[in-house]
């Protein structure tokens, strides 16, 4: 597959000129981002599926294993989920990735794209195709519903027993859709409201690098920072608050910290509880910690939260009481990627608190069976 | 709470007598074997309760960890899953295995049992409150719904962000309500259609063994042997029928087996479907493992499946292939049970494929967090 997408990186960057020229003024610049291919995004592709292939084969891995005290020998071992449905927007590279997890641990993928990444979609699909082919496995092991006909995206939804697990990628409107009528179960998140908290024992100098790149890196990807808490005691706010302003954020201020600058913007209540996915953050003055931990059960999405600290107790305190999938000390939340974390890429990432947490990868796409092994025992009694 | 229900057992037999007799005659022999409580159950709970408590704490436990190329750490770690709410039918010792398993795994647990067994359940809840009270831990933390008005479970069904999962146990009604109702997740099993097939190569000694405890040791749990699969190949299928004939097992045989016994009747196309939780077996006869395996896919309920067999190839690909949240080899359907397999008892068995397979105790009742620990890391790039 990774050996299809390098040499067809020529038609994939086609499919994605007229992918991006039919979009053209149709989509904001965070969503014309997330359509875009590139000749790096293309290699990174290809080398995300060069990390899955050479992890170790997920399936038939022992995940337990013990012997009861009348001899019977118990192992839970790794099995694959099934049919593992996609239904996404927007990010083309969703392709590669979910079809090459899917298929890593042993299930069928069945990949429902928009219509607006559609000859894209179709290019990646079909290099996976090819690499399947080439390794002697079915076609059908990544399927692609080309079809644009809405009505479809209704029936996996309702496909109880055929879909084993459904994995929305893309809006809100999309995700909100997927979990409000889906009877097959989903892994996904809603939101990422991520919250950066700059703790009074910051280092200054890696407090400034870890705030401009979680919110700025790329403004509209899930883990992108969208509410700054500062310690009422750290320092110096104004050089946190100036260089977002600097970077050409809009930044919406709790009246603590208003003062701060002249080109700050008052907070509403709903920033709070708002994920910009655009150049725009709230910001707020917190008490220590503590506040920060109130802050973030009162308005985050269980999504991505860091802080930064050089303090290793209150770090430890953050990490334990923040109820969120991903929880960082000293780094930026735009690591919030299975990639990043050493995954091979990702199929998504989940907020439920069922099954899978976090970047949905390899193990998130097995379950296991529990298998005993006797030599006649019975239970007997009563 | 072991101590409170060992010092309790004869208020909890004096429950149960007066839930007994207000069921007197309005339930099945089955059934009124769940709701029973007798001294030698009672003890088993109590010591179900000290095998909990000798568990090592799964909250906090690392489940996986490793460095980043640039240095992050990663770490898995184990946490609560929140608040579960169990609703339950007939077993009043569902509430102690549920109650210890859920706290000890760091979660509240909201019980609603079967008004059936109110007064036991009743008995047996005070017990758990009183050990919580006596470790200084909240009462609230193992709440029971007294208030038999049916449409609490519908308020429970609904409590999305309020129970994070929900476990029903109890006859096929209740549990096809919560899985069709519910809006919080679930995790549960339907039917215990369970098979026991026995190869041409079993052990005869073994196999009659197995088969008669699968079926008859209990008829009315959910881990009984519904369907006698037999090798066509097997040398004396006649002594296995006859001794399940002869522990008065109803035996529904298909047209191979027919001959072999006059008590035999004709099986039925549903009875390769029914779960009995009774004195009632379908037996057929097919064509080696493979037409065991063929036969558990089309009819099987992915709870629990045994073969009998002396061949290790055999046996491995039976475990392999039939997709059942237990497999065993050699031993008796009748230990589907998570206090058999060491898990120090169970909150349910879950048939589905996510989160958690077969007996769901302290590990199922987690879940966990990814927490990153950097030195400044930002991710850069575009």
């Amino acid at each position: 597959m990774a050996m299809a997408i390098r040499a067809q990186a020529d038609a994939i960057l086609a499919a994605n000129a007229t992918d991006m020229a039919a979009a053209d003024g149709g989509l904001s610049p965070a969503l014309r981002d997330r359509l875009q291919v590139t000749r790096d995004r293309i290699e990174a592709m290809a080398a995300g599926l060069d990390v899955i292939a050479a992890l170790p084969d997920p399936v038939g891995a022992v995940a337990a294993a013990w012997v009861t005290p009348n001899g019977l020998t118990f192992e839970r071992i790794r099995v694959p989920l099934g049919v593992v449905g996609i239904v996404f927007e927007s990010r083309p590279n969703v392709t590669a990735d979910a079809g090459a997890l899917a298929v890593m641990a042993g299930n069928a993928v069945i990949l429902r794209g928009g219509s607006e990444a559609a000859q894209s979609t179709a290019a990646i699909h079909a290099c996976l195709v090819a690499g399947l082919t080439a390794a002697g496995l079915p076609m059908g092991a990544i399927q692609r519903v080309a079809d644009p006909d809405r009505a479809l995206v209704g029936a996996m939804l309702g496909a109880v027993g055929l879909i084993d697990v459904l994995i929305p990628r893309g809006g809100k409107g999309l995700v909100a859709r997927v979990l409000a009528e889906a009877k097959v179960p989903v892994l996904a998140h809603l939101d990422g409201n991520n919250h950066v908290y700059v703790d009074a024992a910051a280092d200054p100098e890696m407090a400034l690098r870890i705030v401009l790149d979680s919110k700025l890196r790329r403004t509209g990807v899930c883990g992108a920072m969208e509410t700054l808490l500062i310690d009422a005691a750290y320092p110096d706010p104004a050089t946190l608050l100036r260089a977002l302003l600097d970077g050409r954020c809009d930044v919406r201020a709790d009246a603590s910290l208003l003062a701060l600058d002249p080109r700050l913007t008052p907070a509403v209540a709903a920033d709070w509880d708002t994920e910009y996915l655009d150049a725009v953050a709230a910001a707020a003055s917190v008490d220590g910690v503590a506040g920060a931990i109130v802050h973030i059960a009162n308005h985050g999405s269980h999504h991505t939260d860091a802080i930064v600290t050089a303090d290793p107790i209150t770090a430890a305190r953050f990490l334990g009481e923040v109820d969120s999938a991903i929880v960082l000390h000293n780094a930026s939340t735009q690591f919030a990627d299975g990639a990043e974390f050493g995954f091979g890429g990702e199929i998504g990432i989940a907020t439920g608190r069922l099954h899978a947490r976090g970047p949905v990868a390899l193990e998130g796409l097995t379950t296991y069976k529990n298998v005993v092994r006797g030599t006649g025992q019975v239970r007997g009694g009563g």
